[in-house]
């Protein structure tokens, strides 16, 4: 039984329609007929018109009527810029209804979504940070993870509207843990990705096959995500990135920003991660090795010798 | 079906009754009762006599009909003087009888295992390295598992006598590798537990719940085996050791141990490990520090801040 | 010769008088006695006001009829706010003499710097930042080290200012490079505090003699500025920090300070720095455990063995 | 004054006359002509019988009248089975001549000299391990240093030789001690070379010339060896081998055998050493990729962006 006000006839814009957003839009689509989009760039304003939503014609112009607004961008600046304004824009804040909810989803330091949520609420609209995970796969199958931070209010009212495009979706706590939270367990994801990769080599090194030590750690005290799902040793498990010469997944140099963001916040609260240090050192060399673009599980490439 | 040439009545020796090697030795008991013991504590002989065992006086005398020889050992200098003899004393190699199949378990480097291996093997012998992990709980309850090096043929023999003792049992390759197996699954262990231990205290520096925050990384891609089974944080799990003041469990001393290993192990191999390195490195210094026997996920205070 | 187009009549305003900030200004009086002053605190005003420098009543009142400004402030925000004004306030860039050269010697982030750098250029006047090393006696000694970011000509004109207040000037490039110069190299050094400390502990840890060690190290291709001047390690060198508690000195807050603006600063430009990284980490570690307040050489003891 | 009881007129034999074997063995020819030499490989003895030393037909041969032995091997256990013997021979330990002073110059792990020389001793013979630092070139020039571990007579006694070889002769502590004050040092070493390297590429990556900043440094608290004499990034100085193609110097996999000496070493300590573990790492994985064979310090290309 949901607590949220909001119904299918609910107006809602959506902003931002990247390789990640414009799925997660046409999934909105099918469940919020009322769905008004911007995007900067045509091409992908006109994929969603010709899917029935309303093509707006500015940001400003896409939320005249929201109930919900939907962000989906790159860095905590464009965020800050889109709500609150700049040198070059007023923030949608002048405009947006009161009580209007606005959904940011971009992966972007928490600092700057407290800020935005602040200014919003200083203005009498309500914010979420709901940063996702799960990539353009999980966009486009409306399987994503969600997030979120904000209070149980705001939560319970965004539940079926992120349900909408993703299937769990987490509370982690007040405005900004949602950002706080996915970079806790990214940082964490690249530490079980290295660890694993070096140990996996350690252990091809001496001798041993990659599929058997994976198999053994699977059922002992090493098991970890990377060995259930996503084993980065080619050719030990099918249909990952792996095994397709690291093309597709999540590429190192998202990796590479979610861990500079991770070390930004150890920074302010004074917390001390030598480990994910360590995986953002290793991911920016790799990436400085033209690495860049490819699947984050090739940081195995680091622990094996080159072949010539 | 078993292919091992053992039954209930075939003459074992086991060698080596501590913490661990004297469950251990209880168990095999109830199984195959013709074994004969030797350690040089009184007490620990007195103590499996009682069950039925037969005290030997000597390892040499424990070893003299036995058809199978079980070890659990400090470390490889012991196993390759009882073995191989050193400046004290001859080794077991030149009574055993031909064909006997020897069973080291103790967690010993890979290099002493192949050494003791390979003498035993010339001298008409069978060997597999078989080393234990699960701890004194688990070789009680007869729930260890086994991680095992050694053709296929003295793995399939040695089988149901690792059962008497154990309930996974790994064949992880050639003789050296149940050694090799273990290290990299232990420090891949001690990566997660780390890893685990300064995400969750960023979280928590960041102002979120320690408990929530494991909930969703055990749902994400942060899932290991330390969210599941043995989270760091205090009072997150129940009946855990960091909720017992880190009393029981997995010692530090003896994953510095371990880590001790995998460090020579790469080595030797020439194998590059930075992320084991810096934990064998944080271990030691949490050592040093007076933590040397509290559990190993104890390691989560070097993040925490102290309490005055 | 110098090229500086100032001389001892010259109106100069010093803003921000701390703990470094009040001993500059005294040399600096001592050179230039038109020099006016400002701080928050009266009781810093008072004391420079009693050596003869005009106290202002406020920081717009201070740099009035001025050709130069000097500000010590404790991070990039503030003097942000100082120059080009904030939500409180309006920026003295609104304020100042076209032609004003501008030296902020305050330790903060390179992008900073040079946002107030084009902010100020943009409305004529001249900048250039110029942070500074050698601590409270080198400030009271007027022995200071100062790393300047700015063109040649604004170099040139600041250097006999400068050269009042320390005795080595280096120009390390633009606007901001001062910034960067600073923290890379404070980067090294920490790196060099580590390394030493743990490279002479290994040795006592083995039976050698810190001294001897130390004698050796200096003479080959271990040497380095802490072997020369700052030993870690108790009772190897008379009057340093390690030889009295770790008190005085260079205190690890500030070292960790100067390591988040370095992790800041690698994030930004995408560098890989392993080992900076570590030791932000490590002095990071090191003040959770209360060591905050020691001088930085006292990491030394993370790497001893606890006294019970 | 020496105290040593050897004259020009000593009967001296040297084994191993490899790269650094056969010039330290020239230089101390011309003080000792009374020299019998060894190598397995018949040019080198021949170099050597050129120039008038006698070419012994064994090492058992060369040591017959020697006064003083020296031996240059490449590791722990040639050294080991040289004196102590081994499977395919007996040890010089049954043939020296009581009184007999051995000098090893090998560099090997502590633990194999304290062997030897614990061996030597009990024979009534007398030993000092005595490591070189220099390369190929200190020892043509006769300008190696040497580290010496043993006691106060024998490295008195010692020392005329050693300086017919050698520049800086230093005595670290007793037998043993050389080999552990020369791993320190490297270990050092190789960290003040990767901090240098990062530092500087971090500085590049943010606009400065690599050799202001340098400059900068060298007269600043980041002053080490590496930047006055062997700066890693190319061009900056000149006749070094970065900027000579990262050629001739000391090879990467030499730093790597001197990094697994010092694991070995704190590992058998239970020492912390979490930055010359993460050199050992580094320069581990630059070896696996293929750059075994240039200067340690194209280690700096592990910061730079590859060029494609």
């Amino acid at each position: 039984m949901s607590t949220s006000p909001f119904s299918r006839t609910t107006n809602i814009a959506f902003i931002g329609l990247g390789n990640m957003g414009s799925p997660m839009a046409l999934n909105l689509l099918r469940h919020y007929p009322n769905l008004a989009v911007f995007d900067l760039v045509p091409e992908a304003l006109a994929k969603l018109a010709a899917e029935g939503a309303r093509a707006a014609s500015s940001a400003m112009d896409a939320v005249k009527d929201a109930d919900v607004v939907i962000s989906m961008l790159p860095a905590g600046k464009h965020v800050k810029a889109l709500y609150l304004g700049d040198d070059q824009q007023p923030g949608l804040v002048s405009v947006l209804k009161p009580n209007c909810l606005v959904i940011d989803s971009s992966t972007i330091d928490a600092a700057s979504a407290q800020a935005v949520g602040k200014g919003l609420v200083a203005a009498g609209m309500q914010f979420i940070d709901a940063p996702v995970s799960g990539g353009v796969g999980g966009a486009t199958a409306g399987t994503l993870t969600f997030i979120v931070g904000g209070d149980e209010k705001c939560y319970q009212a965004a539940l079926p509207i992120l349900q909408s495009m993703g299937k769990n979706i987490f509370h982690a706590g007040a405005v900004g843990a949602g950002q706080i939270a996915k970079i806790c367990n990214n940082m964490l994801l690249s530490v079980l990705m290295v660890g694993t990769a070096e140990a996996l080599q350690l252990a091809v090194d001496n001798g041993l096959d990659p599929k058997t030590m994976s198999d053994i750690m699977l059922q002992s005290s090493g098991r970890n995500w990377t060995l259930e799902l996503y084993n980065p040793c080619p050719d030990v498990m099918p249909n990952v990135p792996s095994s397709k010469g690291y093309q597709g997944g999540f590429m190192v140099d998202l990796m590479k920003k979610d861990l500079g963001l991770a070390m930004d916040t150890a920074i302010q609260s004074q917390s001390s991660t030598p480990m994910g240090s360590l995986t953002h050192s290793l991911f920016s060399m790799h990436s400085l090795q033209g690495n860049g673009r490819l699947d984050f599980s090739s940081i195995f490439k680091l622990f094996s010798k080159t072949k010539s």
